[in-house]
């Protein structure tokens, strides 16, 4: 007999409802009164800051600094860069008053501003403006700041932490005295991304630079990590833009060469979102919930005590407080291990289900007859449900962090098999159209990432849009040259396409 | 001949403008082309860094779990409670559209809003309408959240930190079965508040109620911490609010109680914001700029190579490093001491002035003679800028934390010092009016606090007015009543008076 899982659907009944059925019995977000807001909550929020100061940390010893500029841009800055305002035009969230009064016994906008302002969907422009200010000469060059921050950009069909009308990120902004820089930046920062969704977040991303449609508006180039989920769509995990010397001009941030000439800066940006929380619940998770990786998971280990009567509980708890202090002196990661009893007058089986639904990496259940036997009984969330390890205290204490390094390790070589079984390399049209032969049904998964070479041009994306497929990518590490398997055109780049979220 | 000091004006000068210049030398801030909102800069947004770390942790360590809340605020939300729309309608900014169009080649407004969206002020009405969806029963309660976010006010007459449009804060918001549990949450948050800025900030602030007319719009009561700055003038540093089931009513959090009938929760928030970075400045910095408690400084110590060849700076470079080294495996209040060198290509003295502005605890200079002789030159941000101690290299690793902790403890003390010196018990209104003699003149110092039996009503307010005066709080600690010196009316409390920010 099959034991029911905790998900319903599951992933291959419906994708797209398993993922909203993983937040919803984790507890990590939900939808607000507010369009296309979500509301994050405690357990979503704290993936949120492991994930920050993980992150935060890479920034900065890659020789960045943090600050924080104002959240609302005026509309004369936006238009500084024409295809930057294009771009951004269609989802603002538009400030026109500063006050409120009454009206007929309702509340109305007051005060009526002279120059509206937008609430930022990135900040290019206004700390475009600021660096026009603080750089004079080489001598204040580089600019490296990075910023954590709310964003706006009003869309229309929301998914939580997918794709939310509000949604926190990170966005770095660096100037530079020349163009090599600029661009060594650029891609010190993708690679950091790369590491950092590997490392941390047990997600193999493939890093490539963008094709020209899906450029950041205003950039000269766009480099992006790939990720696949396990419906064999891929995921756009963070970005990162050249922006040339365009943010320089629009902004006039130009400085005193060493040559004693006035020149340009040349400029970057770079940033992940919450869309992160959205990639790793996608990646990991199965038909019980959600599956963290240990490094992200706000505890590692979650100890469940068992008792029956008041006398059963004092000893089960005094054992369970000393397991927990002496597991909280060893580490994981670097950090000492994050341990949690779950104290709560539940059945346990209702405990223990609470905690596979949230995805803690490993659960320890301590009745008396395991402290009698010294056996304690161990589960890990990368197994079967079913399946326990018995495992002595002091065995435990000594091993607790090398289970941790599994997991972590057999979610990561997971993924790096799921990515292996569901990419191709195509040759011919035929084939292309044989791999992507289904349609674009949600419910139905896709086959992965299609690997030919495609010519890098506006005519391509709109006949990839005909079989619901977009460019995600020219991949650095692979790129050759050869006949666009569409237009037949030489000299195409070797392209990474998928269906995508 | 005395030294000039490197901030101008010094304090007795004008102190509203040293206030400016000591934010300018340490380069912690700047106003931005966005009315009333500044760009934190990253030695200000380091400092709010560490602001974040420490009280973050407390926060946690008191039962509270972090959460995010959207940024917007529906109007019918804030329409909910009275008292709290009509404290916030008159400075608000508001979401009227969601997209831009070009009309005659400009940028305007376009997509109207069926319902306009304030910018959070403040976010009661929201958390408080996800709250009535989470709480059904007893069982759901206590929740206890707080949220680190940007909220925005329109303010007219702004000031870096003290008073901006858009400010940082975290703003905790709990609801509770009983009354009894709601007041003991906000008294025990008021005590987080005092403890974390005597004990991390070292500033020592009064913690008391506040007066009717200046508590929490819709709150029942609204406590805080008030400090004192060198200036003789109060700041208001932290707030603690009682809200009763005010909040509860206007969006229907109600509950099952134990005993099977319904109620409403009793709730509760407190806030801190980036003021805390004008408090900071205003409480230890002097007329040669930012001073820095050990706790909240960036770096801790800065090592300044001194060398006039390259033969020299390889010797004395290598001697920094290995310094750096061993300090850095010091502790300083659970955390390693933070150590900078200064490697940049500048005059000594224009280094060590740079860091002195800068607010860091320990400098030290080295140079060949230095190392030859074994001494190391220690220079105390505490004290004169021309005292310098002299300390043998292995003396100075051991002794750098109890420095610093003496560092520490001196600006506490000093604070406590000018709060005892600048208050004075007042039983007459004759004693008010020579106390309060000098008009409020911005320009000139303020005397402090007086204490007094005062009359808790909105017309003593405005008598206050008149000398420009304001009720800071009725001190918790020092709850006696007495006739009020306005009225006469007995059975007035003791209250805090001052000139305020």
């Amino acid at each position: 007999m099959s034991i029911k899982n905790a998900i319903s659907p599951t992933r291959k009944e419906n994708y797209p409802q398993w993922y909203q059925q993983v937040i919803s019995a984790a507890d990590l977000a939900e939808t607000s009164p507010v369009r296309g807001c979500m509301v994050i909550k405690p357990w979503g929020y704290a993936i949120w800051e492991l994930i920050q100061q993980d992150l935060d940390k890479r920034i900065k010893e890659t020789g960045h600094v943090n600050a924080y500029f104002p959240l609302l841009i005026p509309l004369s800055f936006l238009e500084k860069e024409a295809q930057h305002v294009e771009g951004f035009a269609k989802e603002c969230a538009v400030v026109t008053h500063h006050r409120l009064k009454e009206e007929n016994g309702k509340l109305v906008p007051d005060g009526k501003l002279e120059e509206p302002f937008v609430i930022r969907p990135t900040s290019e422009t206004l700390i475009g403006e600021m660096y026009s200010k603080w750089v004079q000469s080489y001598r204040d060059l580089p600019i490296m700041i990075n910023q954590w921050a709310n964003v706006m950009r009003w869309e229309m069909r929301t998914r939580l932490f997918l794709r939310t009308s509000e949604f926190l990120w990170q966005e770095g902004h660096t100037a530079h005295a020349s163009q090599q820089e600029a661009l060594d930046e650029t891609l010190s920062m993708l690679q950091v991304y790369h590491d950092f969704a590997k490392d941390f977040l047990a997600i193999p991303v493939i890093m490539g630079r963008k094709p020209i449609t899906e450029r950041f508006p205003g950039a000269e180039d766009t480099y992006t990590i790939e990720a696949l989920m396990q419906d064999g769509k891929a995921l756009q995990a963070g970005t990162s833009h050249f922006m040339g010397q365009n943010f320089a001009k629009a902004s006039n941030i130009n400085f005193l060469t060493q040559d004693g000439e006035r020149a340009f800066a040349w400029t970057t940006s770079w940033g992940v979102t919450t869309r992160l929380i959205g990639a790793l619940i996608m990646s990991h998770s199965d038909d019980d919930g959600l599956v963290l990786p240990p490094t992200v998971a706000p505890y590692h280990i979650v100890i469940l005590p068992i008792f029956r009567n008041e006398e059963e509980q004092q000893e089960v708890k005094a054992y369970c407080e000393e397991l927990k202090k002496q597991l909280s002196n060893e580490l994981f990661a670097h950090q000492k291990l994050r341990v949690h009893i779950d104290k709560r007058d539940l059945r346990g089986g209702e405990k223990n289900w609470q905690w596979v639904k949230k995805g803690i990496p490993l659960r320890i259940e301590i009745g008396p007859r395991d402290i009698a036997q010294n056996k304690l009984v161990i589960m890990r969330r990368d197994k079967s449900v079913t399946e326990k390890i018995s495992m002595e205290f002091s065995l435990l204490i000594k091993e607790a962090s090398k289970l941790l390094h599994e997991i972590q390790l057999a979610l990561l070589n997971k993924m790096e098999k799921h990515y292996a079984d569901h990419q191709k390399n195509i040759t011919s049209l035929a084939e292309f159209e044989e791999f992507f032969r289904q349609d674009d049904d949600e419910r139905v998964y896709a086959p992965g990432f299609a690997r030919c070479f495609v010519a890098d041009t506006i005519e391509i994306a709109a006949i990839l849009k005909k079989y619901h497929v977009t460019q995600r990518c020219i991949p650095l590490a692979e790129l050759e040259y050869g006949p666009c398997i569409f237009t037949g055109e030489l000299q195409s780049p070797t392209m990474l396409l998928a269906r995508s979220y």
